[in-house]
C-alpha cells in the first residue's frame, strides 16, 4: 500500500497529519522530547496500545505518561511481568497463571508446585523485581499461531496457560518477552523496564484457578510499583492515612452511624452526632440552594411502577431495584430515583415561560440493590439520600443554568476546602445510542465548553462519557490524602421532558418542551459523609463538628458558672455540652480530645475571679486564655465563616 | 329474689350502693335532680341502656346526656324513628329498613314503593318529625317472640324486617313503640320524644338492601336533630365553614400537596409551600427537642422483617402492612413504625444508669396500608412522617419523663391556640390482654394521674382504652370550628424493653430493664397539616407563613427600591418575594390576597420620596404607613413571638 496521510486528533482537540503507520513514540516526539521521554503507552480511539504499534487510520489519542490512567494501567502491567521474571529466576518451577493491572497497582496468579510462599519471602522477590528492572529490557511483542503458543507452554508443562490459550482464536495470540521472560498477553506494556524504579509487594492471597473452587488454588502476589522512589514512599503513608482515616473505624468511634445486621444490610442509621452533622449539611446546601431561587419539595419513598415505566428505568435497571410491592391492583417500588416524582410536580400544573426556571430540590432517599459483598459503610450502601434537584427551564436558559449550577457545586466543595477536576463528559459522535436531537445536543455541549471557558475551568473533554440523554459535568474531587471521588454531576437532559410529556407555553402561545438539568453536589448524604469523614479524619470544621465545644468546670464550684456561659453559647446556637462529672480535669480533657472536640473551655477558681476562660484547642493544646465575650464572638466568626480547620 | 344491694360506681371513681333492680332513672335523679332532667340514657359495664331498664348487678355506670357521646347515640337513635314515624304518617305505604345512628346523626333506608321523594321533599318530612316529637310521646321497649314479631312485619307486608328478624335467636328480640309507631329495635331510646327540638335532612341517597347490588334499592335519608334550635344553626354553620376550610380545597390553592394517581393513592407530595410549612414545624419542634435533651436520628425506611417479628408486630398487624420484599435470602417491609429501628440504635450500646434518659428522636417516615375508600387528602394516608420519639429512662425517672413530654406537648398545641382535653388511657382491671407486670402498671398509672393532678390537668380517665403495652395520655384538640382531633399521645411501654432485650448497668452494677415513653406531639405532619390547614383556613401565622411578605412596587420605578428592602428582609429570614410584574397595583393586590399572604408591602413614589412603606393586612386592608425599619422590627417580632393570627 502506498503511504498516505492520516489525521491524528490530540486531547485539546487539535489536529496534525501524519503519514500512516507512524508509531505512538514518533507522535510523541514530534509533540516534544520530553514527552516522548515519558511517555508509556498511547491510546488510540479509546484502545491503550505499545508505542512502537503502527497507526493506520484517522484516530482521537492520547500520549500515556504515569499522570494518566492509562499510563499507570500499562505501568502495573508490565510491572506484573517484571514480578513474573524475578519469580522464574528466584523459582524455577513457578508456573504463572494470569496477572492484570488493577485499580492500584497488579497481581500475579502463582502455582509454586510445593513451595510455600509466605510473607516473608516478599522482600527478597522485591529486591529481585527492580534488579529484573534494572536490566531496562524492552518488552517485545509478537503474533504466534495457536499451535505455536500450545507448544510453547505445553514443553513448559504451564496447564495454565494452555487452558487460556484454548479460549483463544487463532490469529489474536501475542506473546510479550523482556529479558529471559515470554508471557502470553495482549499488551500492551511499558516502552523499557527500566522506569519501574521502586515496588512493594503488599499482599499475599490465595486463589482458585478461573475463581473456581474446584480448581487449584494459587498463590496471588498484590503489588505496586512506582517510577520514584519517594511515589512508593507517599503511597505507604496515603495508605497507613487511609487506614486511620477510615470512616467504617471512625463513624463508630465519632457515633456519626451504625449498621445492624437486624434492621438491614446496608442500611446505615444515622446516630445522634451523625444526624447533627447531616442536618447542618442538609442546611448549608439548602441556604444556598433558597438564595439561587430553588424550591424545596418532598416526595414518597416509593412509587408506582407506571412511574419507572415512563422513564424506561424500568424493567431496564432491574438488577439494582427492589422487588415491586404489590398493593390492591397496582404494583409500588421503593422509589430508585427521585425523578419521576419530581417530573410529575412539574406536569401537575400549567406552566408558562414566566414560570421558568422552575428549580425543584428534594433531600431525596432512594433505594438501590447492590450486592452484600460489595457493601461498605456508608460509602456503598442499598439506601441513601441525595441531595437532588431538577431544573426545569427553556432552551435559552440552560446555558445560564449551567452556569448558576457549576458555581454552586464549586462553591460546595471549595467550603470543605476540596480541590475539583471537571470533567465534560459528552457523547461519542459515533455511536448511536444517545436520545434527544443532534442539534440540541451539540447546541449544549457548545453552551457546556463555553461556560466552562467563561469561567475559566480547569476542565478535560471525556468524549464518549455522557448519558444517554445528554451531556454531564462530573466533578472529581480530591480529599486530603489525595484519592479522588467522583462527586456532584450537573447533567442535561434532553429524554425524560419527552417520556413525561413536559410541556410549557412560550410567549408565542405554544407549547414547547422544556430540558431538564439533574444535579446533586454532594450525590449522596451517605457517600459524601463517608468522604467527609476521611478528608478530615474526623476533626471536622467548627461549623460542621456535632458537639462544637466542651466546658470543662475543674471543680463543683465552677458547675454554674459553666451552666451560665452554657446558656449564652447555646442562644447563639452553638452546639456544646457541660462537662461537670467528678472527675479530674485532666481525665475531662483526655475525653474531650477522644472525642475530637473542637475547643475546650476550662474554667477553675482563676478564671471565675478574673471573669476569663482557659481555652484548649484539639490537638494544639492551651491557646490562651480569653474575655468570655472575646471568645463568643471567635467562635460565632469561625462558625458563620464556615473557616477549614487550620491543620 | 330478695332484694340485695348492688354497688355502683361513677365516673369519678366514687361508689354508692343501691337496691338491686334501681334504674338508671332513679339513680341519676340520687345524684341530682338537674342530672335527671337531661338524662337521655345510661351506660352500665360499657353498655348503653334505657333509663328506666333495671340495674342488678355491680356495674360502673355514665348517665348520659348530650354533652356525651353516648348520649347523642341514643339521641339520634331515637330521632331516627321520629323520622320514621313521620314518613309513615305521611307516606302510609312505606316500608322500612335500617336506621341506625351514626358519627353525626342518622339515616333511616326505607321502600317508598311506587313514590319518588326528592330533595323538595325534605323540608315537609323535617316539619313533620318536629310535630311528632312534640307530641312527647315516650319509647316503649316490649320483649317479643320470633314468631310474634314475624307475624307483625308479614301483616305490615315488611320483608326487610322479616328478612332481619330471620337472622335474630328468638328470646333476644325487642319492639320499641312511640306514638303510632312501632319498630323492630334494640334500643336503646331516650325518655321521651319532647327533647328532639331541631332537625335537619341532610341528603337523600340510593342504598341497596344489606348493601347487595342484586337487591332492591331503597332510599336512604340521613338527618342530624338537636336538643335546640341554636345547636342546629351552630351545627349547619360549622359544615359551611368545615367545607370552606376542607385542606383537600385549601391544599392545591395554596400549592401544599398534591396527589398524583401516577405516583400513588394515598402518597401526598409536598409541594414548595407545604414544603416550607412542614419544614418549619419540624425546625420548630426540633429546636425545642434540643432544648429539652432529646438526640435526633436518622433511620432508613424499611427494615428487615426479624425487627417487626421481635417486636410482634408481624405477623399480627398485617393487614395495616406493606407485603415484604424479597433481598437475596432476607425479608424486609416498608417500615410501619419507627420503634424497632430506634430499639436497636439502644442496644447498638453498653448503656449505664448515668446515660439516662436517653431520648431518640427522628421525624421517621413510615408506611401502612388502608384501603383505597378510606383515603382522603392528607389526613388518611398510606405514607406518612411521624415527629416521633422514644425515652428510655429507669423506672425513677419515669414520673418526670411523663411531665417533660406533657408539658411539650402542652406547649406544640398552645402555640397553635389550639385548646386540649386529655384523657388517660388506663387499662381495665378485668381484662387480661394486658402485657408487663401489674406492679409497673399501677405505679405507672398512679404516676400519671400524680402527675396530671400536680400540672393541674383538666383530665379524665378511660378505663380500658391502654394500649396493651402500657397506659397512654392521649391529647385532643379542638379546632377554630369546635372539631375534635385526637392528635399527640404519650404512651408507656414495659413490653418492649423485653423483646428486644434493652438494658442498662444500674449503680447497682447490675443489669435492669428501662421502661420506654413513645411520644409524638404532632402524631403525623401530613395529618396535622391537615388540621392546621382547616384551623387556620389556610390564613396561617406569620411564623408558619410559606410566604410572609409580599413585596409590591407600585410601578417599574420602585422595583430597585422594592428589591433592596427585599434584601434586607431576607437577611432576617422573612421569607417573601417581589411582585414585580408589569400589572397594575390593584390586579397584584388581588392576586397576593387569593394567595393569602398576610402583609403586602406597597411602595409608590409617594413611599419612595418618604422612605416609608405602605402596608395591607391579609383581609384587613391598609394598616397604614410605617418607616421601613420599624416595619421590620414588627414583622420579625410577631415571626420570632410565634404571634396568632389577630382574627
Amino acid at each position: 500500500m502506498a503511504s498516505h496521510q492520516i489525521e491524528i486528533t490530540l486531547p485539546d482537540g487539535t489536529t496534525r497529519n501524519y503519514d500512516s503507520g507512524t508509531t505512538g513514540k514518533e507522535i510523541a516526539e514530534s509533540i516534544s522530547s520530553g514527552l516522548a521521554r515519558v511517555a508509556l503507552s498511547i491510546t488510540v480511539n479509546g484502545e491503550i496500545i505499545d508505542l512502537d504499534r503502527p497507526i493506520t487510520e484517522n484516530a482521537t489519542i492520547a500520549i500515556n505518561t504515569w499522570d494518566s490512567e492509562d499510563g499507570q494501567y500499562t505501568f502495573w502491567h508490565s510491572s506484573a511481568h517484571l514480578l513474573a521474571e524475578a519469580i522464574q529466576e528466584m523459582y524455577p518451577d513457578a508456573k504463572f497463571g494470569i496477572g492484570p493491572p488493577i485499580e492500584n497497582g497488579f497481581y500475579y496468579d502463582i502455582d509454586f508446585g510445593d513451595k510455600q510462599i509466605s510473607q516473608d519471602d516478599l522482600a527478597a522477590i522485591e529486591k529481585k523485581v527492580i534488579e529484573v528492572a534494572r536490566r531496562k529490557a524492552t518488552f517485545d511483542r509478537k503474533e504466534v499461531s495457536k499451535e505455536e503458543a500450545l507448544t510453547f507452554y505445553k514443553e513448559k508443562g504451564n496447564e495454565y496457560k494452555v487452558d487460556l490459550i484454548e479460549g483463544l482464536e487463532d490469529g489474536e495470540i501475542t506473546f510479550y518477552t523482556q529479558g529471559n521472560f515470554t508471557d502470553l498477553c495482549r499488551g500492551p506494556h511499558i516502552p523499557n523496564s527500566g522506569v519501574v524504579k521502586a515496588v512493594k509487594l503488599t499482599n499475599l492471597a490465595g486463589a482458585y484457578w478461573r475463581g473456581d473452587v474446584n480448581s487449584k488454588q494459587l498463590t496471588r502476589i498484590y503489588g505496586i510499583t512506582f517510577p520514584k522512589q519517594k511515589m512508593l514512599e507517599e503511597y505507604l503513608h496515603n495508605v497507613e492515612e487511609a487506614k486511620r482515616r477510615d470512616h467504617r473505624k471512625l463513624g463508630k468511634e465519632l457515633g456519626i452511624y451504625m449498621i445492624d445486621t437486624m434492621v438491614g444490610s446496608g442500611l446505615p442509621m444515622w446516630l445522634p452526632n451523625g444526624t447533627v452533622l447531616r442536618r447542618t449539611l442538609e442546611a448549608f446546601l439548602r441556604d444556598e440552594q433558597v438564595k439561587r431561587g430553588y424550591k424545596e419539595v418532598i416526595t414518597p419513598h416509593i412509587g408506582s411502577l407506571e412511574l419507572y415505566k415512563t422513564s424506561g428505568h424500568y424493567p431496564y435497571y432491574q438488577d439494582s431495584q427492589y422487588d415491586p410491592i404489590q398493593v390492591d391492583d397496582e404494583e409500588y417500588m421503593l422509589k430508585p430515583m427521585n425523578c419521576p416524582h419530581h417530573h410529575r410536580i412539574y406536569s401537575s400544573d400549567m406552566r408558562s415561560y414566566r414560570d421558568l426556571p422552575l428549580r425543584l430540590a428534594e433531600f431525596g432517599s432512594v433505594y438501590r440493590y447492590e450486592q452484600s459483598g460489595e457493601l461498605s459503610g456508608l460509602s456503598r450502601v442499598r439506601g441513601f439520600t441525595q441531595d437532588d434537584a431538577h431544573i426545569y427551564c427553556t432552551h435559552d436558559q440552560l446555558k445560564q443554568e449551567i452556569r448558576n449550577t457549576i458555581e454552586l457545586t464549586q462553591l460546595v466543595f471549595s467550603t470543605f476546602g476540596m480541590p475539583v477536576d471537571i470533567r465534560l463528559s459528552f457523547r461519542d459522535e459515533n455511536d448511536e445510542k444517545y436520545g434527544g436531537s443532534t442539534e440540541y445536543w451539540d447546541r449544549a455541549q457548545q453552551e457546556i465548553k463555553d461556560v466552562a471557558d467563561e469561567m475559566e475551568l480547569d476542565y478535560f473533554i471525556a468524549p464518549g462519557e455522557a448519558s444517554f440523554y445528554g451531556p454531564k459535568i462530573d466533578f472529581i474531587i480530591r480529599d486530603a490524602i489525595g484519592r479522588k471521588w467522583q462527586l456532584g454531576t450537573v447533567q442535561v437532559d434532553y429524554v425524560m421532558p419527552e417520556r413525561f410529556d413536559l410541556t410549557y407555553i412560550g410567549s408565542d402561545n405554544n407549547k414547547h418542551r422544556p430540558v431538564i438539568i439533574h444535579r446533586a453536589p454532594f450525590g449522596s448524604m451517605e457517600r459524601f459523609t463517608s468522604i467527609l469523614i476521611e478528608h478530615f479524619a474526623g476533626k471536622f470544621p467548627l461549623w460542621l463538628s456535632p458537639e462544637q465545644i466542651r466546658i470543662l468546670p475543674i471543680s463543683d464550684t465552677q458547675n454554674e458558672q459553666a451552666n451560665e456561659y452554657a446558656e449564652i453559647l447555646r442562644s447563639k446556637g452553638v452546639r456544646l455540652t457541660v462537662d461537670d462529672r467528678s472527675e479530674q480535669i485532666g481525665a475531662k480533657i483526655r475525653d474531650a480530645e477522644t472525642a475530637k472536640i473542637p475547643y475546650m473551655v476550662i474554667i477553675g477558681a482563676k478564671e471565675m475571679e478574673a471573669g476569663t476562660v482557659s481555652v484548649r484547642k484539639h490537638r494544639k493544646g492551651d491557646i490562651g486564655t480569653f474575655n468570655f465575650s472575646d471568645f463568643l464572638s471567635r467562635i460565632t466568626t469561625e462558625i458563620s465563616d464556615k473557616a477549614l480547620p487550620e491543620d
